[in-house]
């Protein structure tokens, strides 16, 4: 579980950071990527990167400001051009539908996988036995979402050293625990696989928000995330333009994060008011509240962590 | 009058070359640049040039590919939020109102300038006093024009010595004089303005075609053009995958502007299927038709020649 930004610059593209997109790659487990937001150019961006198109099988769009879903159309004739044939589900909220369709039919797009379009509201927005997906309404002035990802517990690890001590023989039979059945041994002994299992991997969770100012449902969404992905559109001391423009601080986001209990932040939707020096203080500011706190820069990928190695082992 | 490529490339965004865009930029002839097309990320190329979006006052659309057009909606959007106040017009077929439309009121995207749609049919589609412009009909399977761009003849220079010599002092007389009045002197002899001036510098005319088969209208719309522009998507010897596509080869490139009598040639829209490697033989293939060939890249700018040294003097 990887997370790579495309766009990191707020509102208009920039030339050290285009408009808004991160890719969550979830390939080791599920073999596909999921897209947050799509602004224009995030075909471009991913040209630089090893991401295939057709890996792609989700895009969740937080609102519909044109810097977060310009790169939309482009982005799916071009997996169709490019060969993609498995089908691909975009979320977001009322009007995507009628985006997508009016770009599609004018350009005469045809797609050649199975498109669908799902406009979203708060909730649980998809879940399967892997990952749940909820979203929630932040403040941005125009609809806009917030998501909690979460990845469900796994198994714990089979402890082979300990059936071993057992008297419990390698072979087919440690699947079968290791699913935590209860298996019956030739010599009439019966052993619960759940008995030697170590403790269940804890799932991880990300949380990825829309624009927003500082709202309770950012905080609700962070609740114990190992990732927070926030905007930071403004510096600590632009509170009034953030509130004013429905946006947040660098101060704001870290005071979330902290709130939130979150393991780590990025901050990202930076605005280009903001040259390449000033930076290293944006960071500052937020560090100096939530100091887990790392500032995005296009293309750069990070590993979420999972909570503990212990816990992992 | 230069031209500079935006993007040169068919379908797809690729590393080396943007889908479609063409600056036309007429800084000294009324200080203003036109773009026909704008593919996705059009104003990501923009950044890297020296064209302020405010100063473009037109947008010629072909055809409404997404290759062509998807560019659009975050090109208008980044105008206006970067402060371009002046009127634009945007020329191109039937669906584009919808497109603009449609993007522009999902994103609430509100412009501070105002935005004209006209779409058009085939003849003249905008003439001033300096410009015409004229549209026809091209064959891409989906309804594309092809643009026409004749500037008007200017008046021609002044010829001072013969003034000096004719005994016409310097002086305010000179500016009616050059406007071709006829002007009575205080000795009473009559100077007619026209007998004093060169030769009119004739009028450049740049073809700019959309994506097409070769077809009559492309010859019609290049003939004696100083220069063209025409897709080469495919290679000589794919005439076959060209007509399939609604495309050209560069040979096809060539002998239209060959049988145009046009006085030179860029190939553009060229396919990512070739290699930088294959690109001078793209070129050498077209000039063994059309010696004036020139291949475009993006970023290449290019001063349109007037027809000759003496008719400027
Ligand atoms: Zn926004
Ligand atoms: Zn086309």
């Amino acid at each position: 579980m990887d997370v790579q930004f495309l766009g990191t610059g707020a509102g208009v593209p920039a030339k050290f950071r285009n408009v808004s997109s991160v890719a969550l790659k979830l390939l080791e487990e599920r073999g596909a990527i999921w897209l947050f937001d799509c602004g224009e150019a995030t075909q471009h961006q991913i040209l630089h990167t090893n991401i295939r198109p057709r890996r792609i099988e989700k895009i969740f769009i937080s609102h519909l400001h044109g810097d977060h879903i310009f790169g939309l159309p482009g982005f799916l004739g071009s997996r169709s051009f490019q060969g993609g044939e498995s089908p691909l589900t975009v979320y977001g909220p009322e009007g995507i539908k009628a985006f997508i369709e009016v770009s599609l039919s004018v350009s005469k797009t045809h797609l050649r996988y199975p498109l669908h379009v799902v406009e979203i509201g708060e909730g649980i927005i998809f879940s399967d036995d892997q990952f749940t997906v909820e979203a929630r309404k932040l403040d941005h002035g125009i609809q806009s979402f917030g998501f909690r990802i979460t990845e469900k517990d796994a198994p714990g690890v089979l402890q082979v050293e300990r059936l071993k001590e057992a008297g419990v023989a390698p072979g087919p039979i440690y699947k079968r625990l290791k699913a935590g059945e209860t298996v019956t041994l030739e010599d009439g002994k019966v052993i619960n696989g759940t008995d030697f299992l170590g403790p269940p991997v804890p799932g991880r969770t990300v949380t990825i928000l829309g624009d927003t100012r500082v709202c309770p449902n950012s905080r609700a969404l962070a609740e114990s995330a190992d990732l927070l992905i926030h905007e930071a559109t403004f510096n600590r001391d632009q509170e009034q333009m953030a509130r004013d423009y429905f946006h947040s601080t660098t101060a704001q986001a870290a005071a979330t994060a902290r709130d939130a209990g979150a393991r780590a932040l990025f901050l990202t939707h930076i605005s280009s008011r903001y040259a390449k020096e000033a930076w290293p203080e944006l960071v500052q500011e937020a560090k100096a509240i939530f100091p887990e706190t790392m500032m995005a820069h296009d293309l750069l990928e990070f590993t979420v962590p999972r909570k503990s190695m212990e816990e992992q082992s």
